[in-house]
């Protein structure tokens, strides 16, 4: 019998190889029946990882139905939508249909919730054979259930917003969080977030200005990004620079700042990110591209006494807090809206 | 001609890529005639990085002459000592045998020194074949030619030790100044420290102490590590656990506490490290052998709100503190000397 800390990291959902995390395991046991500290979803949609997606889509020769067949079967085997190739997950909202009565998670039943922890470590059932999916998609129509753990995250969806909107939102809403506490523990005035035209870029904009920052830079790849970032509003200069050139982006930066966010998804923005800080600033990688030797022996290199922030994509109300940004920013809309479809 | 910042970061010693910074590059001009502003130092001993070490070791299944032209094959290939799949490199002391008359480093010809940035960035040249190495041993003896930079570092040895001493010393000294600026910063009690008995791991729990925590706890890996660090008493509790097996880590630290600063270098550390951690703490990863997105998503699905630092191997004054805390404390003597061969 697991000890309390273990369920709530859903050590006894695992199935093989035993004593792992949900994230580590090959096989998760997604039976529907909650344990007294679980909640069951009964799922509405899945928005597979993109990374996840493309690799299935290539594997099936861009084949819907194969695609569709691989992840049923994905599912099947291993009791969550693990891509076995990437490793990714993604995320999925639905509705919460069973609240074990020592949950912690606050969640009641019928409340529509979109799932914050990946689905890489989520027990996950599929019931109708994905039959109003085409397989062209991430977004997944799909009915099942899911079980979420003592320790998960959930966000509740707003009735104010789209569902697609919420979705894009809150896949990012790490970023804005840990932007703001950066900015207000440090005090800092003046930041650089580096690809600022993006959804999570431009609410870490909207998030430092909300936090006390006053001199902001948005650095971005191309102009069509600068022109929509400077209509945006939401900084107060507009670069344009090659992020994964530090040189490029030192230059451009020029004089170096209090706090540069990285939020680009490329590899190689270390180095520029250690560049345009000033000594004693901060660097916060959001970028799943970041090598940490890179950024560990970057700034040691060249003698950089800057602190570096691995970007955690959990701070307590950055759900809130991101979708308040949207709601509250007409900027941070008019740079999302457009990506979601709206 | 490249601007004397782009110079003082060593970007005219890069062959390939074009316009990237030293560590990035693929291949550097490792040429011993100095620039205006460069420093050589006639090489005596590489110390290689421990996950460097590891994995070359490894992937000559031992083998030390397999090791040594490993070795002597990638500074031939790069003109520096950088490890192609850890990406790491170590350091080296030697004797300042030219300095540029622009140089800001404040070295005079004569003076014996290390280097304090990492050997993944600087230029290198053997002309020995290390022919007085065993290739099974991180301490090479070679002879040859490196280049510092302006913005480069080097420290001075001190008279007062031995040379394989500092050298040990030095090659760690970032750990304990940011484990000592963090429990400051934070006013952290309890701290963790993962791989305690090691280098970075002792320097890293007596730095502690001397920043304020009072509840140290050492984690190490087997009966004879907890032996030693028992006997050193430089903690105030001693764990024996896998750092790789998070539920086996957090069952062993029990309570989280504020700060956990991992120094093994061994993958797999991050989840450990992170449940090892109390909500709100600080997780300091020292390891060459963190991954990035690891830390980052096994935070977030475990919902742990920590800091979660790349540690940055400069820290101004940080060989000063770290030498000092080997003298003042007899606990951090007792376990480093038997590794450097005293």
């Amino acid at each position: 019998m697991p000890g309390s800390e273990e369920r709530a990291l859903g050590v006894h959902r695992v199935l093989e190889p035993e004593g792992v995390l949900p994230q580590a395991a090959v096989r998760l046991d997604a039976a529907p029946a909650v344990g007294p500290d679980e909640v069951r979803i009964a799922v509405q949609r899945l928005n597979l990882d993109a990374a996840s997606f493309r690799q299935l889509s290539e594997s099936c020769g861009g084949d819907g139905a194969a695609v569709r067949s691989a992840v049923l079967e994905i599912v099947a085997a291993r009791g969550k939508m693990q891509n076995p190739v990437t490793g990714s997950g993604g995320m999925l909202i639905g509705v919460v249909d069973a609240v074990g009565p020592e949950s912690p998670l606050g969640l009641e039943v019928g409340q529509r919730v979109a799932t914050l922890v990946s689905l890489s470590l989520t027990p996950l059932r599929i019931t109708d054979g994905l039959a109003r999916w085409d397989g062209r998609s991430e977004q997944v129509p799909a009915e099942g259930t899911a079980i979420l753990f003592a320790r998960s995250i959930a966000a509740v969806l707003p009735d104010d917003l789209p569902d697609a909107v919420s979705l894009a939102v809150l896949d990012v809403c790490g970023a804005p969080a840990a932007t703001a506490r950066v900015v207000a523990r440090t005090g800092a005035r003046s930041v650089v977030v580096v690809g600022a035209a993006g959804k999570s870029g431009c609410l870490s904009l909207a998030a430092a200005r909300a936090a006390g920052a006053d001199q902001l830079t948005g650095l971005v790849r191309n102009d069509a990004e600068a022109a929509a970032l400077s209509a945006s509003g939401l900084a107060d200069r507009v670069l344009v620079a090659d992020a994964t050139d530090p040189l490029a982006v030192a230059a451009a930066v020029g004089r170096p700042v209090d706090v540069t966010v990285v939020c680009v998804d490329v590899p190689g923005a270390e180095h520029g990110a250690v560049l345009a800080t000033a000594q004693g600033g901060t660097v916060v990688f959001f970028s799943m591209a970041t090598s940490f030797s890179a950024a560990a022996l970057g700034a040691e290199g060249m003698a950089a006494d800057v602190t570096m922030l691995v970007g955690n994509g959990y701070t307590p109300g950055h759900a809130a807090l991101a979708l308040d940004l949207y709601r509250s920013s007409p900027g941070v809309r008019a740079l999302i809206d457009p990506r979601v479809g709206e």
